[in-house]
């Protein structure tokens, strides 16, 4: 397949590279925007070479999206030592990283658009979201998920997707505050659900008794007592 | 329009029925599984007429989502009286009869897919979206919302989204329990922003000192102050 003096490249390679050229693009401007052109003058090959390996721009979109969905769901990997709020908080600067690097394309694809909704992409997206629910059950250290940690694990991705994407319209909040702010609020989803539910309350509060005072949760325990005296006392913690 | 026999409608009666009957169909079964054949049976017309008024199923679809968007919408509006957590908990109610109403046709639309995402619907959903967060801003009676305020409705509008995607998925909570859950979920959220922020912590403190002790806020606060005792005493609030 490397015969030829315009083809110096394999198949893998030459896909791997178009892949590659198109993820650049799309982390400046959304796909719909972005012709077959484009990738070809930046990949130094000719258009009908770009339909040669993918035969149409769904299908190198879709494949760019593939490796996006890979190197996202890696992102989500964390030793499983130490207090959680920190690992949590680690990967939360990992996913800000993902969501700066592609930022016009990350928008387009969770928004929906001409381009996107295929089944392909959207069974794509939804494998990441399960990987990073999966990745939060096995740091929990729970094995049989009851339906309402379920429900707060996928209900809180669903809301770190959306912060990230409200954070790129304007970006006016800075992203680590938001990274800090996404821990917390996991923090709270659960013990909203803890409140009304006994297994939920088994689980936060073996999870809250591991962590440190100075951790991210203990922190948000620490600040939202010094709110406490300032509502009326019937309402007071 | 309303010479012959076949067509005793007007047209525009017409197409509110077809509008109606193709609802009816997508309460039961996905967009994607319902033939333009199966929505002129049920209106009792033939498959040309439907053609007639819509010049394709995404016309007649995105019809029908233009129709559904208005309802959802309308279901918002809540009179500005009472405390502001049960205001909150009657439209959850609301927003659940429509999910319940149209199910697959809810589920379908927000999870996108082959008959959906095109630019039209998207529109249309971002515009209850933005209905949803403008009922909400005028409710807490803020004239310029500050853009952590601005972060926390628009992001807990989309867990809201996905709290009701995710209990059609079985059903496995009793939904009353998600409504007071997301009122919940929206003080827990405001309560985490405000932590950090004075701003924020102005307009949630502005809310809780007017709700009731025995309203959704003040029962959550008193359940959290429940659990708090089985938290080693360095975390406890």
């Amino acid at each position: 397949m490397t015969t030829g003096v315009r083809r110096r490249m394999g198949v893998e390679e030459r896909k791997q590279q178009l892949i590659g050229v198109a993820l650049e693009l799309f982390s400046h401007r959304s796909p719909d925007e972005v012709s077959i052109d484009e990738i070809a003058a930046a990949a130094g090959i000719s258009r009908p070479l770009v339909y040669h390996y993918f035969p149409g721009k769904q299908s190198l979109y879709e494949a760019a999206l593939g490796r996006a969905a890979d190197e996202l769901a890696d992102r989500f990997l964390e030793p499983p030592e130490g207090p959680l709020g920190a690992r949590l908080l680690r990967v939360m600067g990992r996913f800000f990283d993902f969501v700066e690097e592609h930022g016009p394309g990350f928008s387009a694809l969770m928004r929906g658009g001409p381009a996107v909704g295929s089944s392909t992409a959207n069974a794509m997206i939804d494998g990441v979201r399960q990987a990073a629910y999966e990745q939060i059950i096995n740091h929990l250290g729970v094995q049989d998920p009851p339906a309402r940690l379920e429900l707060v694990v996928r209900s809180w991705v669903s809301l770190a997707e959306s912060t990230a994407l409200l954070w790129l319209d304007g970006r006016r909040i800075p992203r680590s505050d938001l990274e800090m702010q996404l821990v917390h609020d996991f923090a709270a989803l659960a013990a909203v659900s803890a409140a009304y539910d006994q297994e939920m309350a088994e689980v936060v509060l073996r999870v809250l008794s591991q962590e440190p005072a100075d951790g991210p949760f203990g922190e948000l325990l620490t600040r939202l007592a010094a709110l406490a005296p300032a509502v009326p006392p019937q309402r007071r913690l």
